[in-house]
C-alpha cells in the first residue's frame, strides 16, 4: 500500500501496471471513510487489476466555509480501510497540488442537472466544484472505471454527463447506499450528529420509505410526495427538498402523474448542526394494461 | 490520408499508432486553411510521427451568428492541403457529434486571462467556447503535443492554463504567425477583405512595427502605444484595443514604465467587414546597468 502526494508521482506508480494491461479502477472520496465508501473500494477491487483511492477534501465544492472546516480529516485511518477494502495506492494531494498559484479552470454543467436541488441549495459553485475536481481527477489516474456512491445521487448525474460531453475515457460505476441497521445512509457527517439528533435523522430514509410504498401502491407523484412529508413533519423534520424526479434528467414529475417509469426520489434536510441528504429510487407497478 | 467522423472512428485508427509507441501531433483547426495553418502541420510533422488535423468550426466560441455563418467552410481543399503539409488523418465532426442533444458542460477559464482583449471584446462565452472544444479535442486525440498558432496569442495564453490546470497530458506548442509579403498577418478572415479593404488592413502589422521599434528605442509604455495608435489613424483605422501586456499573464502595462521584459502586443481592429487581430512580441533593448 502506497500513498502519493502528487500528480507525477501518481502518474509514474501507474505508468508501468497501465503498460502490463492492467485495469485501473479508481475511487475518488473525500477521507473519513465508512463502510459505504468501502464498498466502492471492494467494488473497484473486484472490477480492476489496480485499485486507486483518492482522499482530497475538495475545498471548491464547499459553498460553506463552516462545512469545509468541521469535515472530518481522518488520513491514517482511512489508508488503513482502503488498503483492507483492498486499494493499491492512495492519493492524497494538498490543495495546492491541485489548484496552484495562478490556477484558473473551471468544469461547469449548466443548466438543470446542476441547478435544481443540491445545486440550487449549496448554490451554482457546488458542482462546478465537484466536475471540476472529478475532471482533474481522472485527467491524472486515466482509470478504467471509477466508483461512486448512488447515496450522491445527483452528484452520479452531474459526473455521468461530464464524463460524456467531455469525451473522458472512464467508465462510471455506481453502487448502492450502504445503509446503518435501522436505515440512516452512511455519510461522513453522521459523526456530527448528536445523541438527540441520531433518531431524529431517520426521518428522511423513512420518508423515502414512505414515498416508495405510496408509488408501489399506484399513488400519484402528489400523493406520494405528501406521504413523504407527513413522515418528516412526524419527526419534527424540515426538509429542503423532498423531490420526485426522472432520474437521468432531474426533471421533476408532475403531481398529479402517477408514475410509470422509475423514480428518483430525493430528500435533503438539516438535523442538529448537520445538512443531510439520501434517495432511493423506485419501479412503480407494472401497468396493468392499455384499454 | 483517412478523413473521420467521430470520435469513436478516430479513437479506432490512434490506437494501433499509440500501442506501436508512436508519437501523436495534433493540429486543431477551423477549416479555410491557409500557410499559416500548414505551418502548424509541418511543424507536427516534423515532431510526431502521426498528424491528426481537425477542421471544426467550433459554433460555441461565435459571439456573432452573422461571423459563424459567413466564417469559410472548403473542407475539400483543406483535407488536400493539409495532406499536402503532412497530415495522415483529418477529424472532421459534424457539431452533434461534439455536442449532441442533452451537451451541458463547458470548460471555463476565469479571470483576466479570458476576460480582457478579445475576451472582452467578443464576450465571455468566446473563450469559455474555445476551453472546452480544446479540451474536448485533446481528450478525443489524447496527442503527445498539439500545435497553435501565435496569431492567436490570448487563445495561447488560455490552452496553456486549462492544458496545465486540467492535467491534459499533451504539450503545447506555438508556432510564429504566417505573414503574406507585405505583412499581413494570414487569416482565414482576409478572404473576405474588399479590394480598398487590403491595403487599409496593413495598419494591424504596421502599428505593431511602430510599437516595437518604439520600445526597442527605449521608450515607454504609453508612448510606445502612442506610436502604434498614430498609425493606425493614418490608415483610418479605429482599433478595439491596441495593448502592452505581460506574454502569461496578459497584465497590462503602466504607461509610464519603460518594458524591461518581453512585452506582448496585441491589436484588434475591424477593416471593412472584417474583424483582424494581430499581436507581436517585443523584446526591449537590455538595460544599460544599475547605478
Amino acid at each position: 500500500m502506497r500513498i502519493v502526494r502528487t500528480v507525477a508521482e501518481l502518474r509514474a506508480a501507474l505508468a508501468p501496471e497501465r503498460a502490463a494491461g492492467r485495469r485501473v479502477g479508481f475511487v475518488p472520496t473525500m477521507g473519513a471513510l465508512h463502510e459505504g465508501h468501502l464498498s466502492l473500494v471492494r467494488a473497484a477491487r473486484a472490477g480492476s487489476d489496480v485499485v486507486v483511492v483518492s482522499v482530497f477534501v475538495n475545498p471548491t465544492q464547499f459553498d460553506d466555509p463552516g462545512d469545509l472546516a468541521a469535515y472530518p480529516r481522518t488520513e491514517e485511518a482511512d489508508v488503513a480501510l482502503a488498503a483492507g477494502a483492498g486499494a493499491d495506492l492512495v492519493f492524497a494531494p494538498e490543495a495546492a497540488e491541485l489548484y496552484p498559484r495562478g490556477y484558473a479552470t473551471t468544469v461547469a454543467v449548466t443548466g438543470p442537472l446542476a441547478e435544481t436541488l443540491e445545486g440550487a441549495q449549496r448554490g451554482r459553485g457546488h458542482f462546478d466544484g465537484v466536475a471540476t475536481v472529478v475532471t482533474k481527477l481522472l485527467l491524472a489516474v486515466v482509470p478504467d472505471a471509477a466508483w461512486f456512491g448512488a447515496k450522491d445521487a445527483q452528484q452520479v448525474v452531474v459526473v455521468r454527463r461530464v464524463v460524456a460531453d467531455l469525451g473522458i475515457p472512464t467508465r462510471v460505476e455506481v453502487v448502492a447506499t450502504v445503509r446503518e441497521a435501522d436505515g440512516l445512509a452512511m455519510s461522513s457527517r453522521n459523526a456530527r450528529l448528536g445523541p438527540a439528533d441520531r433518531p431524529r435523522a431517520l426521518a428522511l430514509s423513512r420518508a423515502l420509505g414512505a414515498v416508495r410504498a405510496a408509488i408501489e401502491a399506484g399513488a400519484s407523484a402528489g400523493a406520494a410526495r405528501a406521504a413523504g412529508l407527513a413522515v418528516l413533519a412526524a419527526h419534527g423534520v424540515e426538509p429542503e427538498y423532498l423531490a420526485l424526479v426522472e432520474p437521468d434528467t432531474l426533471d421533476p414529475l408532475a403531481p398529479a402523474d402517477a408514475p410509470d417509469r422509475r423514480v428518483l426520489v430525493l430528500v435533503a434536510a438539516h438535523v442538529g448542526p448537520v445538512r443531510l441528504i439520501d434517495n432511493v429510487t423506485v419501479t412503480p407497478p407494472a401497468p396493468t394494461g392499455a384499454l
